[in-house]
Parts: C-alpha cells; structure tokens; sequence
C-alpha cells in the first residue's frame, strides 16, 4: 500500500494525528522530539512526517520537505498555509478575527451586536465583518481552511445549532453551520462561548502538563467551560456549564430569573452584585455608591471593585460575599471532577484582589484536601483575547484531529499545491 | 509495508481499535455493520478485519477465519481466546471473579475481608481466591490476558498506585500492579471501587446511545462515578467523584467526619439515616425503629426502609429527606456536566421507591429545563455483580484501547497459536 493509493482513508497510518499534535502543541521540533512525545517508533514517525510535509503541512527552517525518506531537520507546522475565520459572540459584543494555522491573530476586531436581533441580523453583521477583516489582511480567501463561531447559549456540538438558548430569542435550532458553509466553502464548528474560552486558555497556559481544568467566567452571568482529561466536555445536549443556578443558599428570598431561589447567579453575578449595590446606595450603607449611583442612574459590578479599592467597606464586603459563594459552588466542582487548575475569568474577574482571595478562601476551605493538594486557581491570562484564541483553538483541533484529517490533509494539497510556498 | 513487518506499531492502521470495538461492543456482526458503525471504508475493515482474525480475535460461527482476503461471514470476538482475573474489594468485601474477553462471569465469589488490615494481608487473600476460582473454573491459567483491581479509595490510574485513601490505612502509594503483574505475568490495572461500578453499569445498559453518565453510589458513604463524553473521568489526582463532601446544608450543627460542616454524607448517607433513626427510636418518634434497636443494638439504613416499608412515618420521613438532598447535589451535578442518565447505586439504593422518588423530585425541580429534557434517573441494574462486571470492563476497555492494541495482538497471537482453537 503506497501513500498514492486513491483511497485516502486507507493511507492514513495510526498515529499521523498524533505526530501532528506533538509539533503543533507539545513543541516538538525534531524527529526525535516526536519519538519521545508519541510514543511511536522512528520509522513510524518518519513515514508519518513525509506524509504531512507532502502534503504541505510541514516545513524545514521555511522550506517544505519534499525528499522521502529525509524529515526535515526543524520540524515546524507551516502556519500561513491557511487560515481561520472566527467570531465570539457575546450578548452585546461580537470579537471577530482571522488567525493563522497555529491561532494567531493576523488581525481582530471587537464591535457592539445585539445577540437578541435574531440569527439573520447577526449572521449577516458578522458576514460585513469578515469582509472587512479581509481587507484589512493581505490573505488569501483562497487558503480558507476553517470556520469558527461561538454563542452565548447551550450549542448541539456535532450539528453546530444552538440549542433552546435562554438569552438567543430566534436562535433555537438555527442552521450556524450551513450559513457560513454556503457561503466560505469551508468547514464549520458553533460552540459555546464558555467552553471556547476555557478552551483558549486550557491551550494557551495549561495544555500542558494539565489534562482536567475548569474555566468559569464570572459577568452578567455566571458559567462554566470544563477540560475533562484533556477535552472539552459538552454534555448531552451541549448544555454542560450551566453552574450559574447551582443553589447555594437556602433562602426563598433570594429569587433568580430561573424561576428557582437560591441560584448562584441570583446572589454573586455581575447583575446581582449590581443590584446589591443600588440597595446599599439607597439605604444609606454606602454613600461612595450613593455619589455613583446619582452621576450613572445605575450601579454595576465595575462601580463595586472601583469603590472596593478606594476603601469603601460596603463593597468590599459584597465582593466577599461574592467570591464566598462562587468558592462554595467551586468547592464542589472540585470534589467531583478533581481538576488542577481553576481559571476565574469574565467581566467581574477583573473586580481585584479581595475578590479572588475570597474564592480560594471558600475552595480550599470546603474541598477535600487531596482534591486541593496541588489545585491552581487563577485569574484569566487571555481576557479580551480569549474568544477570538479560543474559537480559533476549536477549529484547529477539530481539523487536526483524526476524524477530519483526511480531509484536511486534501485540503492543504489542493490549496498549498495551488501557491507558491 | 506488509501485514507480517517485523516492527509490529508500524501495521497497525488508523481505526483497528475502533472495527473492535464495532465488534465488541456496538452489535457489529457483519463487515457491513462495521463499515456503518465506523465511518472507515470497506477495504480498510477487510483489512482490519484480516489483522483482528489473523491474531485468533475474531471467530466466525465457531471458526477463526485465516483465509486473507475473505473476511469471515458473521464476527464475533474469540471469547473463549483469554480470561481476566479480577477483583472488586469494598472496606468489608471482596468480589472476585474470572470473566471472558467479552467480560462475562465464569466463575465469582464474595468473601468478607478488613481493608484496614493493609495490602500484605488483603492482596495475599485476594491470591489465595484467585486460585481458588481456578481450581472451580476450567480454563487455561496459560491464557490470562489482564488483571482488574477496584479499591475503595482514589488511584492514580496510571501507576495504579492508591492516592492517601481515607479508610485504607497502609495502601498509601501501595503497587498493587506490581504485586499482580510479577505473580501472574499478565497487565494489570487498578481503579476506584465507585468508577469501577460507573463504568460496569454504563458499559452494561447505556453505552449504545449515552455517552454522559453519572454513577452515584450511597451506600455507608456516598461517590459519584462519571462518564464523560464515552469515557471516565478520573480526576488530576484520581480523587473525582467525591461528592459526599459537597455543602448540601449551612448548619454548623451537622458535622462530617472530614471535619466539615453541612456536607452530604453526614446527613444523607446510610451511616447518617442510621444514627437517625436511632434517634428516632431514642426519642419515641419511631415506636417500630424502637422495638429493632432493643433486638439488634443498632439501627442500618436497611432497617429503615424496611419500617418505611411496613408503614413507619418517621422511617418514610427519614429517607424522603435524605433522598432530597441527595437530588439537591445531583441537580448540582446535572447543571454542571449536562449528563444523559443518572444511575442510583449502592446499599441504600434499594431502599424503595420513596427514596428514588424524593431524588428525582429535586433533580427535576433545582436542574435548568433543558438539561433535564431527556434526563433518565434510574436504579443500577447490576447490584451485586456490579464490581465483578465493572472491574472486567476497565481491563477490556485497557486491553483494547489503541496504546494497547499491539501488546494485546501479540499476547492473542502467542496465546491462541499454541493451544488449538
């Protein structure tokens, strides 16, 4: 059986996905490097290095190893042979941007959306956007490779439909895939937009050497995006994350817009934390609060953390309060997945240091002591990055991984063969 | 590159492991049901196929196809081809077995033991039932193919080594797998008692169809088993699953003996319902509970369901609450990791309807809709066989994983070509 055989699928050796890896993301550059990473043999991964330099995928200090039999000395993924389109969209804010085959930005651009204007608006807004993405980018439309979008709401992974999401009026079921597909040609992934960015900072930071990671961005909402040995878990119906109504108090005054009390998200989200400040600003508690409240006619969370750090006790005390409860709920995700490292991310993470401090307090203080022995929990290294790193992030490994790189290996010959390198 | 190359990682094509488990596991008896459940094309499963008979795997109606070329008509795994040796130890029992490679039960016994004696003492008794089980079973010792050990702590699964494990005095870093694997010379793996379980019953009854599970077992404590996205998540130190140690209460009045307040297992567990109910007894709340308690000096959570039973309200009371906490934290569970089915296990576990019932009617009520749209909560179908199973399963599922595959075809080979077929 030759690598020419015109069944492509038969060609493809074990372990091909595998060397790819080991070059894109564990930093091996030489033949040797693969060996130890993979596990492999060295002729098994000499053959599987022709195969993707053939193919256009690999490169030598720029060059593209074209001899057989003789892998190219430094091993490099060849970055601009394609390239991504992305775009993160939040309830308001849309991050859009073109990265290249290792998920580097080329450029990027963040713009106001309204999510609730229904998929036609938004698609057609982030369509004008890429557009414009492209002239602002000396890149080929021609070397497209992937496409990728992420939503504030529950995502039916293997279909790319969002699925029942609460803050998407218009949204439920919606052909994402089919949209860009028609019109780019290119291959496809709708995710949600927490596990993008917990993806994003797991590859960024902590891919190696941590396989269970727990991201949780803390904003208007609270969610969760979870890294299960060493790959996103979505759940059955894409919905996994949904930490924000965890009840973790026993008051029915603590009303959430669930419908439930007691959620999470009703007692230390951004909104929430909103709202506890225009309480103590009315009442009296705050005058700081109160001087803010009169300039902006309402209080967010940014008001809190800036009045916290010029000494106001009442916020401080709220952001406490805060950072107790998301520790608690925290707590117990750590007792039942034992991951090693906890990123806080999202609008309110930026809220300083008495807010994060009052998190660990509460994770370290109610987990188990083997769970915490060697737990990280930390701030976001990625912030206003994050969506467009990790969107960027799903589409590569889902084009690199075994199931789709049969194609994607005809797709760098077709595309690579077509250009000067 | 042949089939019969001598450096045998090189032959192993992409997808060998996957037409096994086709194979083993989905229902394929056909070429043609393997080519549909694998996505692979029909000469790369003729291929594979050749590869799995060749090494006496796979069987057609009793006969291992040789001939190249011409896959055989119905497969089947070689059942009979090996056996596994396994054992299911809790604090107080062992479950021990020997099974076939399609993991089903030749021969099982259960025999008190102490874990708390340490590893010298329980795993010498474990080697004297291993032999035991020989002497009543008529297979080949020439033929094991793997070794599955369950505990009833955490484990780093790699090394198989127990991780501090709170009621295992002397097993801390304890090699069980070296113990086993210079005795029989076979591969051995070693796992938590609660994922062995997890594993045994979703391996059983949902694999086809669910690919997020949750196992939670109550029985003198409580643990959680989970599935995630088709296979196990361990944890970074192995602990996950610890869920009895999750707040469910803010009383500082109900003390754990982790040294917590409020958790789970202090107030829902069968040693909790136990010192409950004594206190009902106690107290002349439970004139019933009270009459058992003069006869056996104290009170299990198998007394109480059998009072609720009989009609007692404090009993039925009792195990109600216990139920709704229990669905409180799996609610928790739920909105976390989006699972597809809830399975309910350990002692406790038959308790009655009114303790699964009290469960489901929290979980329905805290969880977000979406996430409980198609969310089945039911009992373990497996009880007692359940360790025996579920240790049997980890060892297949090791055995023929990929990193495996080629060490377990050359054990089929050597195996299978020296006794007849």
């Amino acid at each position: 059986m030759s690598t020419n055989a015109p069944n492509q699928s038969n060609v493809l050796f074990a372990g091909v996905a595998k060397v790819l890896e080991a070059i894109r993301l564990d930093g091996a550059t030489s033949q040797s490097d693969v060996v130890r990473a993979t596990g492999l043999g060295r002729a098994a991964v000499a053959e599987r290095i022709y195969q993707l330099a053939a193919a256009g995928l690999l490169e030598t200090d720029g060059t593209v190893s074209q001899a057989r039999g003789r892998p190219p000395r430094r091993l490099r993924l060849r970055a601009s042979a394609g390239h991504l389109l992305v775009a993160a969209l939040g309830a308001s804010t849309a991050h859009v941007g073109i990265t290249d085959l290792l998920g580097k930005e080329l450029v990027s651009d963040a713009v106001p959306i309204a999510i609730g204007e229904g998929p036609e608006v938004v698609l057609g807004e982030v369509d004008a956007l890429f557009t414009s993405l492209y002239q602002r980018c000396p890149v080929d439309p021609g070397l497209l490779w992937g496409i990728g979008i992420g939503v504030p709401g529950p995502v039916e992974f293997t279909t790319g439909r969002p699925v029942a999401p609460p803050i998407m009026p218009g949204w439920d079921g919606y052909p994402i895939r089919e949209h860009f597909r028609e019109r780019y040609g290119a291959p496809v992934w709708v995710d949600n937009d927490v596990n993008v960015l917990a993806l994003g900072e797991w590859r960024e930071k902590f891919a190696r050497g941590h396989a269970n990671v727990v991201f949780i961005k803390i904003g208007t909402g609270i969610g969760a995006g979870i890294i299960s040995d060493g790959s996103l878990h979505r759940g059955a119906q894409g919905a996994a994350g949904d930490v924000g109504h965890i009840q973790v108090v026993n008051d029915p005054a603590v009303v959430c817009r669930c419908g439930n009390t007691g959620c999470l998200e009703a007692i230390a989200s951004g909104f929430a934390i909103g709202r506890q400040a225009e309480a103590a600003a009315r009442s009296g508690r705050s005058p700081l609060l109160a001087s803010v409240l009169q300039r902006n006619e309402l209080l967010t969370a940014a008001d809190v953390a800036d009045a916290a750090s010029r000494g106001d006790p009442a916020s401080t005390e709220m952001l406490q309060n805060a950072g107790r409860y998301i520790g608690t709920m925290l707590a117990g995700v750590v007792n039942l997945l034992n991951p090693s490292v906890i990123v806080i991310g999202g609008g309110v993470a930026g809220a300083g240091d008495v807010f994060l401090a009052a998190i660990r307090e509460s994770v370290y203080r109610r987990s188990l002591p083997l769970a915490t022995r060697h737990l990280l929990v930390t701030s976001s290294a990625l912030g206003e990055r994050g969506g467009v790193v990790g969107t960027a992030a799903m589409v590569l490994d889902e084009l690199f991984s075994e199931p789709n790189l049969t194609d994607t290996l005809d797709r760098a010959r077709n595309t690579t063969m077509s250009v000067p390198a």
